[in-house]
């Protein structure tokens, strides 16, 4: 096809778009200018993507070229994008994998715990099979049973980005890039799908996040999902 | 004076330097390729350091420049001698607080319910009623109480940092800097004062160690500690 097409996650409707990894790259291409268009994929739709070489999205087609993995399409953007940089030098990319790492392993952890029923209530009818037997086969139990709603775990995880964010606006220093991009998708993810407060207002990490919601002309914050 | 000289903690050696911060400096130092010195310093002689503004080190002293934190060091390091940068841009800047907040509340948290009574034992004597009376206002108990030997925390929190380490031979990339040395200078407070085997040889993060051990012809590995 030409010009660029991203394929996300969405749920029981079709603008309900609440893959944090799906998030880290519909901001990357905002904060690269490039124009796009968004193509809603369910869990189950793997042979749509078939092409990809990844049963997973988000997965990008640029013309011709067709990249999975969101690491991989961040790293396809600069490459192919050079301005704007996501990542403006060699330890700046080495280091935002281990953000990413924290992002992934412990932030999506704590938050899958808290919102693991909400995700389910959202999904489309053809996923929520898939959904729940994939989850309760890696978690050794129910989804009812794995979700807590105690914020104690998620509020303490936060110190580490709390503190860094009293430190400066961005993780990635005065303007937002892809540090902010993949731990900003988490917690789009959460609101994407839960009713859950997670965060108080007086807290550094909440204001970075209205920081966050209201770039790009408020994309984030217009997706469909929950106002908390 | 003349030249640079670098105010380091000392326990009850002159030769025993545990500091995790200090150790970031050192080994800063030697990526710059600098001569310098170092002056063994207890916490108590906080008059001696006065001149800094500080009551901690590290502190450094370049001719008539003097700068404590460790973070003001690496940027004082860098915009004065800025061969061999530390960190090489804006964003990895930034996003090297986020590894450093990690790095101090999570990381060098763990390790110190770890390694507390042996730090306490390798303090020089007249430290210790200053180091056990603040550390025990601060965590509202005993040192003793407070000291757990229980690795399963510290090897939970070292997720993020596996993680990285598996994509890549050090946190800053190709080759070490100053990310590096900040996580690595935890590791090197505990080595320098514990017997603990904290980490396993199949560990990703203890083959890291190893190479930071090895670097700048082991400066690491030399120091006065335990080989665990």
């Amino acid at each position: 096809m030409a010009g660029i097409a991203l394929y996300e996650l969405a749920g029981a409707e079709d603008d309900r778009r609440f893959s944090p990894f799906c998030w880290r790259i519909h901001l990357a291409l905002l904060h690269k200018g490039l124009a796009f268009e968004t193509i809603p994929w369910r869990f189950t739709e793997k042979e749509r993507i078939a092409v990809s070489g990844s049963e997973k999205v988000p997965v990008l087609e640029d013309g011709a070229t067709v990249v999975p993995d969101s690491w991989a399409i961040a790293e396809y953007l600069d490459a192919t994008y050079p301005d704007r940089p996501l990542l403006d030098s060699p330890m700046a990319k080495a280091e935002a994998r281990f953000i990413g790492a924290w992002t992934e392993r412990v932030l999506q952890g704590d938050l899958f715990r808290l919102i693991v029923t909400d995700i389910e209530a959202h999904l489309h009818e053809k996923d929520r099979a898939y959904f729940r037997s994939s989850r309760e086969a890696r978690l050794g139990t129910t989804l009812e049973v794995f979700c807590n709603r105690s914020l104690e775990p998620l509020r303490g995880d936060l110190g580490p980005l709390r503190h860094s964010l009293i430190a400066q606006p961005f993780l990635s220093g005065a303007a937002p890039a892809w540090a902010d991009y993949m731990v900003f998708g988490a917690f789009q993810w959460a609101r994407c799908v839960s009713p859950l407060q997670l965060l108080e207002p007086s807290d550094p990490v909440w204001q970075w996040r209205e920081r966050m919601l209201d770039a790009f002309d408020g994309a984030g914050r217009a997706a469909k999902g929950y106002a908390a």
